[in-house]
């Protein structure tokens, strides 16, 4: 029985210095270095090999190496395997940091102080109080929620919409397609932190932006594919949206001559919102291949149907 | 007996609505309507007329109506005269949005992220863990303490410095002169919130600057004239402070040629860092007037001697 590792070998080896203190009766290899292939139960992969039973008959769950799992072509993959997204708190904490920081950017209007920065001009704009400011949160998983939390620590009058029904202290919370209209008509920063699905891509369209209050703020630090990018230009440029800070980009890198980059009303961070920590993420798979062991519940188990 | 306002009009008429309801017996004016000078026991100011007790010849109290009151020439006002501080949640919620942003903006590498965008460069920095930064606030008040409390909050390592002893729960405080090495040597975020002293006038030097790690970052919401512009080019420069984020200046506002509008590694915003609510500025007064009618100590009383 061993462990394979197939992403950034840096972190990998991380991960083997964890994994030889914590299951040292665990083999663990980074790929290429497999060992026996028919020895191989467990593989934490960004993007897992094609045939992946052929290489590793004996696979019994894949965990994905970091936040998403829409890198993985489902149909790829045998529909039996168990496929485990990761949740893990430096995921978490790095996510709280980046919508923190970015909606108390757009709420303190510092893309406008920085077009006057660089223009040599001293001009104070007026400052409403947090609980003024509507912030809104595309869904509400683990991130999501962490997120709101921090916010209304803030004190940002915070709402969260989601595909299913939630109920969170503090936020309003809004569901399903028929309540989305109710929720972007009183968001003035839209944070999206939906996973990539077949529902989710192109939903931050010229539709989703009319809804909003003129001159609302975007946060995106969801996936690149579901912001329609030339309606965010057309909705910057007529005033209908104010700011948009992206740390997501279809694709990413973002090629040099995109017109995102000079965009004076955008500020670009390279996918860098939130990262696995190899020391948490080591243990999160762990503590799974625990639960695994004893036949427990996999937390972060993936449901293909939904697509996260 | 009479209230008179000298600031912002616009501002001043928001608190004349608000005595009207809540002290409908004190007569409000809003400079230059001073009504019976004689009558006028109160007087709020930004900046207090020259020969105060000549226009004010029953003036009792004087209020600030802004944060500072470094604005007032203390030997040009009645020694006997109290001088109250605005301490109002208005400037602290303000503040403590202000810092957590810059702090955050330093933590996650904001600057050097704008400074690719505007090459079109897509290439992510190293994220560390917020318990593995070190952040440091200069001063340890009102503003202070409650940034601080909102730092821990995010994870952050945190400590204080204060010229007096201080204890706040997992914050670690220094105090003195004797003790400023220790803590800058632990800080890689200095955030300056002190007040503008003679003490602190200058403070944010060469010398000061060289007891941080190398490549420290700066924020600086205290006051102009505690900052040598000329140190923080050259550290800047040097590499031996990395980013810096100013919201204060001296003079103000900045003049359009200065070095600072355009220096890659400043980020200006033009003293918005933290103002008055006239609101709660007006209750905080209010319930002062109640203290000093029923003979109780006046909250934010100005200690001259110590300068705040």
């Amino acid at each position: 029985m061993s462990f394979v590792y197939k992403s950034d070998p840096v972190r990998g080896r991380l991960w083997a210095e964890i994994f030889a203190r914590e299951a040292p009766q665990l083999p663990f290899h980074i790929w290429p270095d497999i060992g026996d292939p028919a020895e191989v139960r467990f593989l934490a992969a960004w993007e897992p090999p094609a045939n992946i039973l052929e290489v590793f008959p004996n696979l019994e769950v894949l965990f994905s190496s970091g936040a998403g799992v829409d890198q993985f072509d489902f149909s790829a993959l045998p529909p039996e395997l168990p496929l485990v997204r990761m949740v893990e708190p430096g995921i978490i904490n790095g996510m709280v940091e980046y919508v923190s920081w970015a909606v108390l950017a757009l709420h303190r209007d510092m893309p406008l102080y920085q077009r006057q920065q660089r223009r040599a001009q001293w001009q104070a704009a007026p400052v409403r109080p947090a609980a003024q400011c509507r912030v809104g949160v595309l869904g509400l998983g683990s991130l999501g929620q962490a997120a709101l939390a921090q916010l209304r620590g803030f004190g940002f009058n915070c709402a969260g919409w989601s595909r299913s029904r939630h109920a969170i202290d503090g936020v309003q919370c809004f569901a399903g397609s028929t309540e989305l209209p109710a929720f972007l008509a009183r968001t003035d920063i839209l944070v999206c932190l939906l996973p990539l699905t077949a529902e989710t891509r192109g939903l931050l369209n010229a539709t989703l932006f009319a809804q909003l209050p003129r001159g609302a703020g975007l946060v995106h630090v969801g996936r690149g594919p579901q912001l329609v990018e030339a309606d965010l230009l057309a909705a910057l440029d007529q005033g209908q949206l104010g700011d948009a800070i992206l740390d997501v980009t279809d694709p990413e890198p973002l090629p040099p001559e995109h017109p995102f980059w000079q965009h004076p009303h955008i500020w670009l961070t390279p996918h860098i919102a939130s990262a696995t920590q190899p020391e948490s993420a080591a243990r999160v798979v762990l503590d799974n291949l625990r639960r695994h062991r004893n036949g427990e519940a996999l937390l972060g188990l993936v449901d293909r149907a939904r697509g996260y």
